[in-house]
């Protein structure tokens, strides 16, 4: 199955949430910080308990490189819990030379086995072109993002007309001949959203900043269900996995992803 | 001693020679690739040859984390060979929104103890901000890079004139006040580095791309000379570590750097 596929499955059925799993020792259920596998034992209960409803699972490499080698070790053996059909993002916002992305693609998604990365195109095509030829992977790169900073430079205005983020969008759909192009793009940008969207139809997209952030999942719907458009995710984190921070942090993860579940779902179902 | 100390020292030693630890299992000699811990003992060996003429060593993370925890466990190890007055870079590139950097800061100089990193700035400010609050670390940020695809969105031209790397060039600029920031400017771009020396004369400079991509360590250092310039680094990877490979690679890679040293130092020493 490949990650195209995995997306459309999912959205197909009514399912358009990633979980983020954004694992913090300080933010984890006091019992589990004082416990060595608390970290996977914190995951592992929370795949378990969002499987259901959930379209993919993200995770930020930040969260666990911060322990080194024993983070990494945390992250591999998350990914091995998470089911093979549905779809696992490495945050990990990638761009290299080309022969240090052929490491880095090599590593996401051959040693750690993801379906999907976030990349950064600043250094230009051929930093993402490793990536881009793992034709049935999902390579989302970054447009416009859900930061304050965005404004900063993705959203200078070029001399040849358009911002920043527009031409990297307009590279990015020339970079899609095998259909393994996405892109993320801050659902706290609302207005750009609406006024982008017809310009990414043929992309998979990647919505994060839904929660904590502030992006609304009902503005998000909202805004594709006018255009009659899946093959998208909006990932949510904080929100959903530090919903409590009692024993029944899974159970709450759960009942929270239904919520949403059922506000994102709501017109998009059977599309 | 600060990072920005180290790099000073050094460059007045007339050192401006970064090497950089891009240790591949399938470059390095054939007796050390069947040896369980032939990375490691390649970098102690390296490390060993070449700490007298070095100004300092770039980790780049890629050729680590291929191997997953293993490899960022070789890692860890390999910067604690680092002598303390020796700069050492950790090659990340990286950007993401603020409560992820701050963790990839923390991280970086506090469980890796590096004395710097590269980052990427194309989500704005606020996303390296957690870097910048290390006062006595060196945070260089992408301006121009070494490779082709530098023309796709390093050098787009800007509405209000100039190109993109010069914009960021700029906000580099006003936001070094600790003199904690430098720049990458990729070797290759000669032109470009004499078009924009004068641009920044207070920041710390990282170059790589001499050597395997093209740049030449004659150009760089006429360049700097000519200005009267020091506080820069100028990184070479793969022509000075796999100079042979056979038994006497690190004298061979000792010799290379030597050699290099001289052309880098010739006018440079004392100034």
């Amino acid at each position: 199955m490949t990650s195209q596929e995995k997306i459309l499955t999912k959205n197909n059925e009514g399912k358009f949430i990633c979980v983020g799993l954004d694992t913090d020792i300080n933010k984890i259920p006091k019992f589990l910080q004082n416990d060595p596998d608390g970290i996977f034992k914190f995951n592992q209960s929370i795949i378990e308990a969002t499987k259901e409803f959930t379209a993919a699972y993200k995770i930020n490499f930040a969260f666990y490189e911060r322990s080194g080698s024993e983070g990494i070790e945390e992250l591999e053996r998350t990914v091995e819990l998470i089911p093979k059909d549905i779809l696992s993002i490495a945050d990990a916002k990638r761009g290299d030379i080309g022969n240090t992305s052929e490491l880095y693609a090599r590593s996401v998604y051959e040693h750690f086995k993801f379906d999907a990365i976030t990349l950064n195109a600043y250094m230009g095509k051929d930093s993402l072109q490793p990536f881009l030829d793992y034709k049935d992977k999902m390579n989302y790169i970054l447009v416009l993002t859900s930061n304050a900073g965005a404004n900063d430079f993705e959203k200078l205005e070029l001399k040849n007309g358009g911002f920043l983020y527009q031409k990297i969008l307009q590279s990015v759909n020339d970079w899609n001949e095998y259909k393994n192009c996405g892109i993320v793009f801050g659902a706290t940008k609302v207005d750009e959203l609406k006024n982008n969207i017809k310009n990414f139809s043929k992309l998979s997209v990647l919505l994060p900043g839904v929660g904590a952030q502030g992006g609304s999942m009902e503005d998000i719907t909202e805004i594709f269900n006018e255009e009659n458009r899946i093959n998208y995710i909006v990932n949510v984190s904080r929100s959903i996995i530090y919903k409590s921070s009692n024993e029944d942090y899974a159970e709450a993860a759960r009942n929270e992803l239904i919520s949403l579940f059922k506000i994102s779902s709501k017109r998009n179902a059977g599309i």
